[in-house]
């Protein structure tokens, strides 16, 4: 199917520079995208919401030189104006050259992920919507590898809750080697990563601990949570030692770091293994050395995922084995209130754009 | 054969409480020990000297609680007077109950690990010269599976080189999975660890290179160093990349930690793998979280080795694939001297306690 009768302007919420919420602009008739060579143009559903998004915006992710430098997700100069939005569901519309046209109709979860190689295993360096326009618009362009046929009773809304937060999640507990009947203590459990971490541990037969706010203590539960220990508590190490049975943790999913930093990970047992994907607690830690080389730890920095890790979310989701948390949709012109709300953070899984009506 | 026929008393360097040099006390009439069952006694004929042996000393190994706190190797409470001493080399001259008496007159260096378990890939969690009776005297006990029989030109002086820095070294490099073709940074590479990591690097068919003390460069070139960097060069990326042709590292093997760690991490690729023994440059670093999730990166900490680990070095040292680098021997009377020397860090490879005459 051609694109030619598609409209030849679109709705898209574009980022205009590095900034506060002021960077984000709504264009009522931006020029909406061709399908280039090996590339499919979707029809956008819904797409998540992510840290990344606000991350990118300003510039948050720090350089190898400055912690406080205004830096990118990657090394790439940023093209602005952007369009972000990693979290894309929808339906092909039309095909760019060299893909095969019987794929127009599908109906899709996008891969977000950019990658150096075609090795399934290698975690992705950037991606849709950071390097390249994303989902936070009536219409996006991906390569056709990227966008995942799905067949599933969930709404666009619904599937836009898996991908950066679960891949993510997937590519911690894959790195830190997450197996049945292991203890893992999730920092942050009611985010985006972290729900998704709790369900993809109990995925995997793990026992999933959560340290998330007393008020989302029951939904966090509900999800698969073997106990909830409320943020804050002090002394920490007993509250989880009074949920595991005074057991020490086997992993730690963190997704906070910060100043409670050395203390989280002092609850891991000899030859344990932690993961992080983000800092919201504060990216600049104090650790001891003598505490990771004497306990044998291991520490692992993840960031989104590989082929691989996304189509085992992929996999779950459309077997059911794990379940959208879509806590609230908001319209493509209200981006700024959908991302107020998102830091605001009194929420449980995942914001989600509903683009189309 | 018995140890009736032994002499009832021997020397030893006792060390009698945490503290300074002055808690080392020779004892010239110590009592010998006996076999117990499953063990063997070594007549010692030399014992390689670690930071370990200082640390314990000084109780600087630091607590969960408090980094200052006087602590031991393990949370095991020492029993003093200890005598220390955890690379040994010797031959055995009693066998005690359950041990093949056949074993008396092997010539033996010491797998110096205190092992939880019988898995061979089970790191220690504690070692000889700490939880029990060590090396630096004329007699030790050991568990019989832990006295490894050699056969080798080397001299005892020489075998004990070995033991606690080379099987550590082992370690590291096993759990960043250094592979042939890799390049690998060594950070105090003229110190025990640091030259064990060069070598075994090589083994492997990794490329090392080295940070090391301008006037030690020579001879941490020579013992397989693809390039020297002179410690405290700035910016230590020019130098490390101008070394590597541009290329960034694979993996970094650090025994410094300290006030440089953040750029020294900085200098590894995408997924690459760092690991740490020690801390001689200070156990307390600030990193930034977000280079650790954003390279992908991978930190282990790792306290000695495994059974396998330790069967790995003695392998290749009887084979000649790594030599010995002693540098220096000592009386056992002269500890005190041998540990500022130690201390001093101004040779490369190993100082050793020449105990037999």
């Amino acid at each position: 199917m051609s694109s030619t009768t598609l409209p030849a302007s679109m709705r898209a919420m574009l980022l205009t520079g590095h900034g506060g919420p002021e960077m984000l602009v709504f264009d009522p008739a931006f020029r909406r995208p061709e399908p280039a060579d090996g590339e499919v143009l979707i029809r956008v559903g819904a797409c998540g919401i992510n840290n990344t998004d606000i991350w990118v915006r300003e510039g948050a992710y720090g350089a190898a030189d400055d912690p406080e430098a205004v830096a990118s997700f990657s090394d790439s100069p940023m093209q602005f104006p952007l369009i972000q939005g990693a979290d894309i569901a929808g339906t092909i519309v039309a095909s760019g050259p060299g893909v095969d046209p019987a794929r127009v109709g599908e109906r899709v979860m996008v891969d977000f992920g950019i990658y150096a190689d075609c090795d399934p295993d290698t975690p992705s360096h950037d991606y849709i919507g950071s390097a390249r326009q994303g989902g936070f618009a009536d219409y996006v362009c991906v390569p056709a590898d990227n966008a995942h046929a799905v067949e599933t009773d969930l709404s666009d809304g619904e599937l836009a809750t898996f991908c950066c937060a679960y891949v993510t999640a997937e590519h911690l507990l894959r790195r830190a080697r997450v197996e049945r009947g292991e203890r893992v203590l999730v920092t942050g459990a009611s985010g985006g990563v972290g729900s998704a971490a709790i369900q993809l541990c109990r995925a995997r037969g793990a026992i999933p601990y959560a340290i998330v706010g007393a008020s989302k203590a029951s939904a966090v539960a509900a999800i698969g949570a073997e106990a909830c220990i409320a943020r804050g508590t002090e002394p920490l190490a007993e509250a989880v030692y009074d949920a595991t049975g005074g057991q020490a943790l086997d992993v730690l999913i963190d997704t906070v770091a910060g100043p409670k930093l050395a203390d989280t990970i002092e609850l891991l047992r000899s030859g344990g293994r932690y993961a992080t994907c983000g800092a919201v607690g504060g990216p600049l830690v104090q650790l001891d050395m003598r505490r990771i080389y004497l306990k044998n730890l291991e520490l692992h920095g993840a960031s989104q995922g590989s082929r691989r890790d996304f189509a085992r979310v992929r996999d779950l989701v459309v077997s059911g084995a794990i379940q959208p948390l879509l806590a609230e949709s908001f319209a493509l012109e209200d981006m700024a209130a959908a991302q107020a709300a998102f830091s605001r953070k009194d929420f449980v899984g995942k914001l989600v754009i509903q683009v189309a009506s």
